[in-house]
C-alpha cells in the first residue's frame, strides 16, 4: 500500500474569495501584520500495490480527472 | 515576509463523508485498487517580519483560534 498526498492550490491570479475571509477575520481577531491568505485542499489517497512510479501514474490521472479543475488549479504529489 | 503553509486534516476516527465520496468516485471512474482517501484543508499564510520563532507562534495561534477546529482536527506548520 501506498500513501500519497495530493495538494491543490489556486493558480495564482485566481480569486480566492476563502483565502480573502480568511485575511479579514485574523484581522478581527486582533493578528496583525498578516498578508495573503490562499485556501487550497489536501488529499492522503492510498494506493495499493508497491511499483511507485505506477502510483505516481495513476495519482497523476487522478488529480486530471478529478481531483483538481487544472484550469484554475495546480496540484503537486508527495508520496511516502 | 515570511510564507507559511499550514495543512489542516481530520483525526483519525473521524468520519470523512468527503473523502468517502471521493473513493467512491475514483471507483466509479475506473481506479482500482483504491484505498482510503481522506480530504484536509492547506493554508498559504504570509506574515510580516522575518523572525521566524514569532512567525511560527503567531501562526499555531491562528490554527488554534480560526484555521483549525482542534477537537476533530491536527494541524501542521511548515515555514518557507
Amino acid at each position: 500500500m501506498i500513501k500519497a498526498r495530493v495538494t491543490v492550490t489556486l493558480k495564482n491570479g485566481v480569486l480566492d474569495p476563502q483565502g480573502k475571509a480568511i485575511e479579514g477575520a485574523l484581522g478581527a481577531l486582533g493578528f496583525d501584520g498578516v498578508g495573503h491568505v490562499r485556501q487550497g485542499k489536501v488529499f492522503d489517497v492510498e494506493v495499493e500495490g508497491t511499483d511507485k512510479a505506477k502510483a505516481e501514474g495513476d495519482i497523476k490521472a487522478m488529480c486530471e480527472k478529478l481531483l483538481a479543475n487544472t484550469v484554475i488549479e495546480n496540484y503537486t504529489i508527495s508520496l511516502d
